[in-house]
């Protein structure tokens, strides 16, 4: 036996009871007559006391034992006389009596405890190691809770969860396909799903009315610092529903997990169209634990003779609450600079600042008078004494871009964003058709199977061209503190639509029947009206825990690379595993 | 909203009140003043009543209802005059006061229902009309609450669920590898994995202590009817604990799913060495739902001028009770030919019958009289009157497989085997290594990375060629009702216990490095005990349902090209795919 309890369960009950511990070393300290060992496992730390007068071999042996040392002790629980009150098991030590060495441990190259001296790099090449640190265990602990409290609520909600296949088929469309070559089908190959979108489509004609699946999904994308080739979904799919089931079924879903595993109780979601969101935040997926919204100026700043302004499509202010004594000009030259980084791209950026003293200082002060700018204070800004209002201008799209960045920067700056604060929305109506003026051609805002709003359907089956672009779609995304976590729509069920839908993304009849041929013909035999959702999981895993990094909850990551850098893969294969698949290498030489 | 109820849950509590359902045409019956249709959902059938005297339009539309037709109807729950016993809707019906056809069908290209008149490859094609089915759709329900099951015990124990990576690396050893190009790192690949068996050993390393997943694995092998590329693993992992420990776990979680699935409470589970398995039943997992076990009689038939028997190393016996009156000359004569196809290979035959009339007939009563054969009857079979002897002889390895096809065979024919009957069985003490005579190399029995039981850990380390091959291994198979559902090892956690193991199965030391040095290297910092199980889940969903096919517990398998009929896949890709991946096609004429 290796062990009667864990070392994290001991308390004062125990005491006086013979106990087996096993676990790592976490750090010993000799204090001459006693030494101390506090033991490490997933559940805990617990002390073991040697005593050099009772047990001196013992205690030689403990003295000797090094940092991460896997050890096995036996000893009588006894209560300290200074307690740590910081420490579940801190009432009480193991006075040891027997100690076996399961496993030696070389001196870990970085330091194994929550704050840690080892890099990236160093930290997934050792990826067993940097997993011993608590935070990191309590970030897949947690991600385990999380999938638990996920199928648990769908479950009880009839959702039935329903493996669809890691080997499908290579479409070219959207993202790219990692492929796989098939050895017994010489020159065809499978590909890794993106998400099992069609499958669960299939699954709705195949009737089984509620699909889940937390599944991995497959993107080989050029890897940002928050992106990994393979990711996790929350997939899903209801039959017989309207968007309204959709939000309200996986509203409840966001509030249960959070109440579950966060303790909070989440108010009802608040809904904002796409456009609005556009207006008031310059972005689909608008941070909304601070206020800050645009102020479209575009007009009032008109006839003022500042060129500039009078000749922009569109001119856009926030107000930064209580800046405009913060912000010095050099302080307003470096934002501005910020703004003017290629990544943003602004032109320039224009401030008020309606000083604590109620005076008015303006980059633009030479063409609105105090006079004016008082009146816009409160009629046009609603901004009281002491606050900044920063603008830009420009083409309309870009500005509401740059504007959105500006707003978040700013949120950032002045620490208007409270921790543990958690602001969800369904962002909703948005466009069906994305239309992309450098390849002339209609992209899927949502992807391809998403339907039109009823009432638009006649006019994406008749309409010309100029109407496709103002087709809006039963389409949504929840977004939690700034970040998309999920998103979904209702789905095209009729052959007639999908078709038409190909046709206007640019796929030719063949190209569509190739690809999508299985679903086309599903909808001829009683496909029934259907929608779903996918939420990510790893994201969702992240935001609720505040962290912005998804890799942090990936037991095991790759790098920007697509490297695995722990086991040094990918790597190459042998050249029989090539001829037995049929390809060969065709590498160029840079 | 498109239903207010399911198809499968108004009882005549409902009577009076206005529903909404939504769902499939099952069948429909016109009978003139009143048409019939059954309306079907995931969840049960409802009838529908159309009035001609009280709404003859929507009785004309309800007429021409094709089957799978995808309607809502609006009615009033009815009491049924002539009720439905074996429907748990049959009390009742709706009279439907309106209709609205969601979608029309084409007529489906085989009958939906539980016996359906379609071949395998056409219901593959249509997988989504095959799923409606009642008991393919329950299949999957079936398996997602094994999963549910699964997960709910195991996390009651402290398991937690950690996604290891699908894109790994590539290792020769072992099945054949389904690889996957890497476009960033030209002329490497990823592999899909086999099972995450080092990943889980490494958690175990990273001190996540237990460890389990029900995950995905993928094997490039040629596909015989019941195996799949791609498969679903419970996979588990341990850390501090002996064998002892794993099998209690598991077998606890056998019972749980047995008791919440099937209400059938298991008894503890018998345990047969390695040895008394393959002595008793000529296989290592044999079926315990009936005896008929193995009767070695090679000393006992020798001296009796039988030279084959004298010369044989190896004669075994069955009992097929109550045949010897059943099986004709002509019967056996076939049941020898049976046995001697190149499947099984037997030599020949022999047989004794011990009629019920109390003479003795055997097509060796030349050598042996019918006084010895009397006095084996009870002495050597434990045989009565009515029983017929079975006998094989030859070499004992191979013997011992052909009499186990020979006890399957007569179990099946003499209907030994009672339907919903389970018995399971931990089969324990497997050799650690195989030698095989023809590489001239070792072989691991279960896996490298199996321990050598603890007394056989300093033979293993120190002795001679042969005693490699008398090395047991803490390496266990959970068996029911024949099928190994099952199976594992205590591993090793010693860097140099586990280099001796890869020298004895023929790695270089570079080869050992380049594939597991990660794994070697974590064994250098602190590596636990520990030990671990997989369960085959697509062949316990099939055993637990008295079904020998798992592909029925799939939803969408491929066929034995490895094929997926219904999306067409594999397939070609593009060549702009290829030149991406830095590969060519490399295929070979035949």
């Amino acid at each position: 036996m290796y062990r009667s309890h864990n070392c994290g369960e001991l308390r004062m009950d125990h005491l006086g009871k013979e106990v087996t511990l096993s676990g790592w070393v976490q750090i010993g300290r000799d204090l001459g007559g006693l030494t101390f060992v506090d033991l490490r496992d997933r559940y805990g730390i617990t002390q073991l006391v040697f005593n050099m007068d009772d047990k001196p071999e013992l205690c030689e042996q403990a003295r000797k034992l090094g940092r991460e040392f896997v050890i096995r002790v036996t000893g009588t629980v006894n209560e300290r006389s200074s307690k740590n009150p910081n420490r579940p098991t801190g009432d009480i030590e193991i006075i040891v009596t027997s100690l076996d060495i399961l496993n030696a441990s070389q001196v870990p190259p970085f330091i194994i405890e929550e704050e840690t001296d080892g890099g990236d790099e160093i930290r997934m090449k050792y990826r067993y190691l940097d997993i011993r640190r608590s935070n990191v265990q309590q970030n897949l602990v947690f991600r385990s809770q999380l999938a638990i409290q996920t199928r648990s609520y769908l479950s009880d909600l009839g959702f039935i969860e329903v493996e669809t296949p890691v080997l499908i088929k290579s479409t070219p469309e959207g993202a790219r396909d990692f492929v796989v070559p098939s050895r017994m089908n010489p020159g065809e190959f499978y590909a890794l799903p993106q998400s099992p979108q069609t499958f669960k489509q299939i699954l709705m004609v195949a009737g089984m009315d509620k699909y889940f699946q937390i599944v991995k999904c497959f993107r080989d994308e050029d890897l940002r610092a928050d992106r990994q080739p393979e990711f996790t979904q929350i997939d899903c799919e209801m039959s017989f529903v309207t968007q309204e089931d959709i939000l309200n079924t996986f509203e409840g879903l966001t509030k249960h997990v959070f109440k579950a595993l966060k303790g909070i109780e989440l108010d009802d979601f608040p809904r904002m169209s796409y456009d609005d969101a556009m207006e008031k935040y310059g972005s689909d997926k608008p941070d909304l634990r601070f206020d800050m919204s645009f102020v479209d100026i575009s007009d009032r700043v008109k006839g003022f003779d500042f060129k500039v302004l009078d000749d922009s499509e569109y001119t856009v202010a926030i107000v930064a609450k209580g800046a405009a004594d913060q912000y010095s000009n050099k302080d307003i030259k470096k934002l501005t600079e910020w703004m003017q980084r290629p990544q943003v791209g602004a032109k320039g950026l224009i401030n008020i600042k309606y000083l604590a003293n109620d005076e008015v200082k303006s980059s633009v002060g030479k063409f609105y008078s105090d006079e004016v700018l008082n009146e816009w204070k409160t009629d046009v800004f609603n901004a009281e004494a002491g606050d900044m209002v920063l603008i830009l201008t420009g083409e309309k799209e870009k500005t509401q871009k740059q504007m959105n960045v500006l707003r978040l920067e700013m949120a950032d700056r002045l620490g208007l964003i409270k921790e543990g604060d958690f602001k969800p929305l369904w962002v909703v109506d948005f466009p069906l058709l994305e239309w992309d003026e450098e390849s002339e051609r209609f992209h899927a805002m949502h992807h391809p199977f998403t339907s039109p709003k009823k009432e638009d359907v006649q006019r994406m089956l008749n309409g010309d061209h100029e109407t496709m672009k103002a087709l809006r779609a039963d389409a949504y995304d929840l977004v939690l503190n700034g970040s998309e976590i999920g998103g979904g729509s209702i789905r095209i069920h009729d052959r007639d639509l999908q078709s038409k839908n190909f046709d206007l993304l640019g796929f030719t009849k063949e190209e569509a029947e190739d690809q999508f041929g299985f679903l086309l013909g599903a909808f001829e035999y009683g496909a029934p009206p259907h929608g779903g959702i996918a939420f990510g999981f790893d994201r969702l895993c992240a935001v609720m825990n505040g962290q912005s990094s998804i890799r942090d909850f990936i037991a095991f990551p790759k790098n920007t690379s697509g490297r695995d850098v722990m086991i040094n893969s990918p790597s190459n294969i042998a050249k029989e595993q090539l001829e037995e698949l049929s390809i060969a290498l065709d590498v160029k030489e840079e």
